[in-house]
């Protein structure tokens, strides 16, 4: 393999749940890069030091000196630079501007809808090493407690829906986020929609929809690639 | 004038203030198309009797037999359509796409965190025949009187900037929304920015950001056009 990607794992180590990993599995996929994913702990912190940060996505790059590289942005930037013979993820500024904006889209607006409805089953299926750290981090972030974030999975849902209401619009008029094929935007949703579809304790997505038509699609793409992914349901 | 553009106007009718009527003015100018602006008011539903519906923007196309089309979005789409042998606003799938997910990303989370910034100012400048309607309407969406949606222009002003945050990260990898030139991305963003300009009681946008200098340069585009738009401060 070429390529080593660090991924946050669940207590089961085949549940692979990360929206930002989800989005690096994209880009390898889509530079065709071989690679294998190695399972990570949020609290292993020290398996990372190279990058000087405690994060995934994090790459290892063997033909290239084992470089390491983290951040889902900045590995996909990386792999078109250094990887500029295979299909750009990237090839001008629209697809970079369209890319980061939904990205960051997705993980403040999206994000912050699923929370409520994923946060309970999450949690549950945690490595025990890591549950301490997760509910710490999050209720510190959010200003309440795990159990007071939890939503039932109705209202999650319906949350989660309106929140992808700026995707419907654009799924409704383009095959995909970045035009006529798949590029950056889609990736950056579709991890957000993986970790949510893994992650949630009921089908969290309308298949009746513009973005739940798109979602079957990315799920198809790379010989059905995502689809594969194990569940906490 | 080959068309004719009608536009939410204030008690002073020379403020034109609607986010959705200044995308479509820069979608007449980046397809050079001369038209003249007409201020209708929120009350004035008959003038728009043609259309079938009560809003801005609508415009009448003279060189099409007086053709009526409005919504900010079927006006962009019937400018390209019927003028394709000027400059299109959108040229494909990943256009459209960035265009429509900007739009409804900024009618949502930009002006639901703007609302509380800039309700009580622009209430206080609207027609006196409009005062009621608007009271009433928003009030209903939000719940809340309108004294209870206000807030001070400080808390109004950071929550602003919080919520463009998917923006600054797209203008802090390219120089417009739509890539190395300005597209309909662009323009959506700007109308609601123009519209929180216009409207707010302090000066809105910290100039020292990504999205600040690329507003200016949006105020500068067609020889500074909404650079003179006037504002009720």
């Amino acid at each position: 393999m070429s390529i080593t990607l660090y991924e946050l794992a669940a207590a089961d180590p085949a549940i692979r749940f990360s929206p930002y990993v989800w989005r690096t599995r994209f880009c390898l996929l889509h530079k065709g890069l071989a690679f294998k994913g190695v399972p990570w702990r949020f609290t292993e912190k020290d398996a990372l030091a190279p990058t000087g940060q405690g994060r995934v996505p994090a790459i290892v790059d063997h033909a290239r000196g084992d470089r390491w590289v983290h951040d889902s942005w900045q590995i996909a930037t990386y792999l078109d630079e250094t990887h500029s013979d295979r299909p750009a993820i990237m090839a001008n500024d629209a697809e970079r501007a369209s890319g980061r904006l939904t990205a960051v889209w997705a993980e403040t607006a999206v994000h912050g809808a699923a929370m409520p409805l994923i946060i309970g089953n999450l949690f549950a299926h945690l490595d025990p090493k890591d549950q301490p750290y997760f509910r710490q981090s999050r209720e510190e972030r959010f200003g309440r407690t795990l159990e007071q974030i939890a939503v039932e999975p109705k209202a999650g849902v319906a949350a989660l829906k309106n929140a992808l209401a700026p995707a419907e619009a654009a799924l409704a008029v383009s095959p995909f986020l970045s035009g006529s094929a798949p590029g950056y935007a889609d990736y950056a949703l579709a991890g957000s929609l993986i970790w949510i579809w893994i992650t949630a304790p009921v089908l969290p997505i309308d298949p009746e929809t513009a973005v739940g038509r798109w979602y079957e699609t990315m799920l198809d793409l790379y010989d059905g690639h995502a689809r594969k992914a194990k569940l906490m349901r």
